[in-house]
Parts: structure tokens; sequence; C-alpha cells
């Protein structure tokens, strides 16, 4: 990482160096604010997914508001929030693997820990080391409900994984994972609805069948930030996993919406500068693709109407400028990523910003946890 | 960053955890040799760019095989190369702003450090800077040779800064940086040499305008892995910048070759491991986008024929299978990444294996050194 700071607690906005990962404190905590109190007013417990800013300092925030925990997506991702006093993370995917199974159940000593399974071999594995160790953890069924990545395939398929759980001694079956990746990013609402609808019906469908042979099937968790107002007021739900809703990106802006979905804000940004401007129409930053993940699209200038971001490439971003931009050299802007996620994962810090000031500067600490 | 490590001195290759990133260390020695006894041959120096890399470990070895010195992208990249002891460091890009060209001077009395230049105004303000502190540093003129990013876009200009860097104590003018990136990855070997043609006479021209006003241009400096045999035997180039060549990623690997380009080897690699295998025709391996970068291109599985990196999601990789694919759930397979340099930087340390065992972890110490 750099040997210096890009800001200190107490900077103006215009002093913090470039570029860097800046995150609004006011409309983070609106964003915050906004789905908790959209989940209690259902019920619906909220875990909202730490994935996407794999920050301690915000998920305690999280379930200061409200939240009953977190999701990860690894191990090794959730072993630093259990470091950072977290008591209840669901990683929400499937654990495989000596080395991994033993650090899951490390963690289950230390934290209430959940895990999916979608095979019968991972849970043949996972009961045979909880009762080496008499550890016990919590597994989930992972359903594929339509986004075609993991997941059982088949009601019998989801039944018997079921049975094989209940009858571990020291796994906890807890209910089924019915999460729709590719939904959330369904640009209109009627198709997200659509989507949303057969996944419910798929996850009632299964819950049922479980629940005809004897065993009690207490959580259907999921959703994402593009559906979470879905499965959140289904009754099929009772948790959600929405992750980005805190910071939004340019990709979940393109999302189309109707009076059921919620004001989520942008709340992540990245200050770059100007470092060259070649000619009258074309300008370049010094935010590339190592400081704005690209994967889902080049980032959005915010709030100038005489820049767009053209292309990225390591350490560069092409703005093209209209005739009359007062843009020159050394000036900077604020970028939208274009997918929050992988963008945080890039940064060692975020840098808090409230109006003008630098309030905080949280480490991401759970950057780079891959295992 | 993960509490725990993927791997060990003296593991074995299949011990590693994963997803992990992996130098095979007997590839990688032939293609710092290579490159190295190609320049050496025509006395072209050659300062390999180390924003592919980011480990001063390599940048070590590469300097002890015969290069100049390495090239970085940014002021706190070289910082952390300079704290490792890399003598001569050339920042091939605009270093703008008060607080980085301090850190540049700082940077210019514990080694030597060029930068570029492609604005008067920032000449003016190195010019002010080192004077004030009297600290000399090696100033480079960058021309737009047809990438058309950054970089002086006329002659009269790049006389202009020439005169202006000449005329400033503190200030070296070194030459002229034409670097060609996008030229780098056409496909086929003949728009890789008009390409570089026409970045020669663009380069000899300048060079040219700025002798002809008393200047001397003692460097011409420039080119990547796809065109450095190119540069390399052109005679008006005398140093190349080439990167990814000890690496080598996907996207290189798609460069159709004569017999003038030397056969770099893949020398990186993501080891990856089967975490879901739904069907028949689909497995989901542990990589996703943020082990693997995708802004070039989903990365190719190594050596197999039966399956194929579909899509990639943040933390996983969706893989095609023939209907005998003999994998399973847990087995490892190796990655070759899209695009090197972003793959490299999501990692905290690179696993050197030689044969069948890890020799050596480095730490990708400039990983994240963005400002």
């Amino acid at each position: 990482m750099a040997p210096w700071k890009a800001a200190r607690v107490g900077d103006a906005l215009d002093q913090i160096d470039t570029p860097a990962l800046i995150l609004d404190l006011d409309a983070f905590e609106r964003n915050v604010q906004l789905l908790q109190d959209a989940m209690s007013s259902t019920g619906v417990r909220l875990r909202p997914h730490a994935k996407s800013h794999k920050c301690p300092e915000i998920a305690l925030r999280q379930i200061k508001a409200g939240a009953v925990g977190i999701c990860c997506q690894k191990v090794s991702e959730a072993a630093v929030f259990v470091a950072a006093g977290v008591p209840d993370i669901l990683i929400t995917n499937q654990v495989i693997g000596e080395q991994k199974i033993m650090h899951a159940l490390d963690l289950a000593q230390q934290a209430r820990i959940g895990i999916l399974v979608d095979h019968a071999d991972n849970v043949s594995a996972f009961a045979r080391a909880s009762a080496e160790r008499q550890v016990s953890i919590d597994l989930y069924i992972e359903v594929d409900v339509g986004m075609g990545r993991c997941g059982t395939t088949s009601i019998e398929q989801t039944v018997e994984l079921a049975r094989q759980i209940d009858q571990a001694p020291y796994l906890n079956f807890m209910g089924l994972q019915c999460y729709h990746g590719s939904a959330q990013h369904y640009r209109h609402p009627q198709d997200r609805q659509s989507a949303i609808a057969a996944v419910c019906a798929k996850a009632a469908e299964a819950k049922a069948a479980i629940e005809k042979v004897g065993i009690a099937v207490e959580r259907i968790t999921g959703a994402g930030t593009g559906s979470v107002m879905l499965e959140g007021t289904s009754t099929i739900f009772n948790e959600v996993q929405a992750g980005s809703y805190i910071l939004m990106d340019r990709d979940y802006a393109k999302n189309q919406h109707d009076a059921s979905d919620l004001p989520f804000e942008h709340a992540l940004f990245i200050k770059t500068a100007i470092l060259s401007h070649p000619t009258l129409g074309r300008a370049v930053v010094d935010a590339g693709l190592k400081a704005s993940s690209v994967d889902s699209g080049m980032p959005l200038v915010w709030q100038r109407t005489d820049a767009s971001y053209l292309k990225a490439s390591d350490e560069h971003g092409v703005l093209e400028l209209t005739a009359d931009s007062p843009l020159k050299l050394g000036d900077s802007i604020m970028l939208i990523p274009g997918h929050c996620d992988p963008t945080v994962n890039l940064y060692d810090e975020m840098i808090c910003v409230r109006g003008n000031a630098v309030e905080a500067i949280w480490p991401i600490a759970a950057r780079g946890a891959l295992l």
C-alpha cells in the first residue's frame, strides 16, 4: 500500500489526495436507516451483506441500527468481522475443503456462524468435522431460484440434504438461501417483480416439501439491493441480505424504479484529479481501472454535464469534455464507480466525509480476504 | 486482508488454499532472461515496468539480471521500491499537485527519479519546487505517438517544453517518452509493426526538432510487451519498458506472433477450487472478479479441454464443463488471468512455486499504492 495517506481527519474535501475512496456519511446514514425502517415495519430481519463494504465500522453501525448480523462471502472475510466484534455472520457461500471447514468451525466457537451447502459430500464433511470437534454450526441449503450459479436444482435433492443435515448432531438446519443475483440488475421493475415472484414460488415449494418430512424451516433468506422490497414484502422471506444499498453504484442507478422501491442515494465516490489535458475535448484523470472496477461499466462523472468518463486503462481514465468545459490541469472531480463491491476492494481505507470535512477514516479491513 | 495465509514455504502445490496467486519461478526466470538477453545484444537499456508486478523481489531480480532500473506509474508506488533499495525509477506518468510533487522530490533525494511532463504549468511547478528545495530530478516529455491519451500533440509544444525544462536549474531534461499502449494489443504482427514504425517516425522528428534548438535528447524510451522487439531493434529507442513479459496473461496470449517476437511463457496463475457442481455441465469455482480482473476478458482454464471459464461475479466463476469432465467438488484448477496488472493488484502475496513446491512467498508490497 501507499506509504502515506490520502487524507487526515479534519482535512477539507479539497485537501484529499487523489485517487481516493470517499464515503458521504450523511447519504450513507440515510441509506442505512431507510432500509432498516422499511424492514422493521414488515418484521423481516435485515442481515446486510458485508462483501460490498468489507468494513467493520460499517457493519457495527448497521447492527446498531437494527440489523441482526451480517453476511460475508468468504470464511477469511468473516474472520475479520468476528475479530471486530460482529456476533452473527452468515457466509453466503459453499465452504469446501478441510482447511476452510476448520477455519469456519474455529469461527463458530467465537460467534454464530452459518454457511451454505448444495452438495451431500460437503454436508458429510461438515457433519464429520463438527462432530469430531463438538462445535455447532448453522447450515442453510442454497436453492437455485433462477440464477443458474450454485444451489440445488431439484426438490428431491433439497429435501435429501435437509434430512442429511437434520441427522447430524452438530449441524443446525436453519433454512434456505434463495438469492437471485442476476434479477438485481434487471432494468425494468416488472422484470424484477416477475423474477422474484418465481423465486418466492420456488422457495415456498422447497419449504413445504422439507416441512412435509417433519423438518422445520426457520429461515428463508436472500435478496439484494435491486429487489429487496420484493422479497421483504413477500411474506415468504423472513430475512433479506442487501449490501450495496448503503453505497449505491452506477450500475444500480441504471435500474428503473417504481413507487415500491426505496430511494437509496449514492454515498460512495472516487475523488480523482486531471493529470493531463492534451486537447480541448480530452482530459485524463488519475483514476483508472485499479481505482474503479470497470467490470460493470465505466464510472459516472458526478454532477457535471461537461465531462464524461470514456475509457479506463490501469492508472488512467480518459474524459471527453465539452468545448466550454472549465476543467483544467489539477482540478478534481468525483466519480460514481460502475460497481461498488470490487471498487471498495481496491482500497485500504474509506475516507468518510461530512459536508466539506473529513470526519473519520475507516479501514477496509477485509479487503483482499479471498480465502 | 485474510487473517491467515494461503500457503507456507515448503508446501506442495496441492496444499495451497484457494484462490491464490501463483508465480511459476522457472517460467518467470526464463522470461526475465529472454528479454534481458535480447536487449543486451542490441545495446538497448531495459527498464521493466513494475506496475505489472508491484513486487520489490521481482524488481531486484530484474536489475540483477541487467535492467537499468524500473518504471512505476505512481509516486507512492515508486516510494515502495525506493524503500526496498531500487536505485533508479522512472515514473511514467504526470505528477500533478503540490503534495505529489513534494513526495517525488523527497524520493529524488534518495534515488534517481524521473517523471513525465506534457504541460507547461506542470513544468513550472516542478521548476519552482525543485529550485526551492535544491533537489534535482529527471524530466521526460511525453509525446502522444498515437495512443490518444496523455502527451504533447505538436512538435512546437514539445520543443517549447524542452526549452522550459532546459532553463530550469534543477530539472534535468532527459528525453522523450514515446509509448503506444493500444498497439501492444493489436492482434496482427503487421498492425503492430506499422503502428510502431509511425511511433518511431514521430519520436525521431521530435528529437530532431529539439536538437535543432541546441538541446540534447539523451533518451527515447517506451515500448511494452506486445511490441518490445520493434522498439528494441528500431535504432530510435535506446530504452524499453515492457512489464507484463515476466508474467504474461490471456490477453497478451491472443496476439499473433511472427519470428521477431520473443516466446514469453505464462508464469502467473490463479489456483482456484470447485465449490459447487450443480449440474453435469456446470461447476462454480471460488475465483471471481475479486480474484482475477475481467477488464480484458475472462481468465483461461490452463491446460484443460474439459472446462472453460464462462462468467465471473464478485466471488464466483462459472465453468462450462464437457459431459465427460472428471472435475468434482473440491478439485482445483489453474487459471491464466485475462489481464495480469490489475489481477496482481488484488493480492497481498505471490506464492512462488518451483515444480510442485512453494519455494518463496513474495509480498506485493506496492499493491494498492494509488497516490
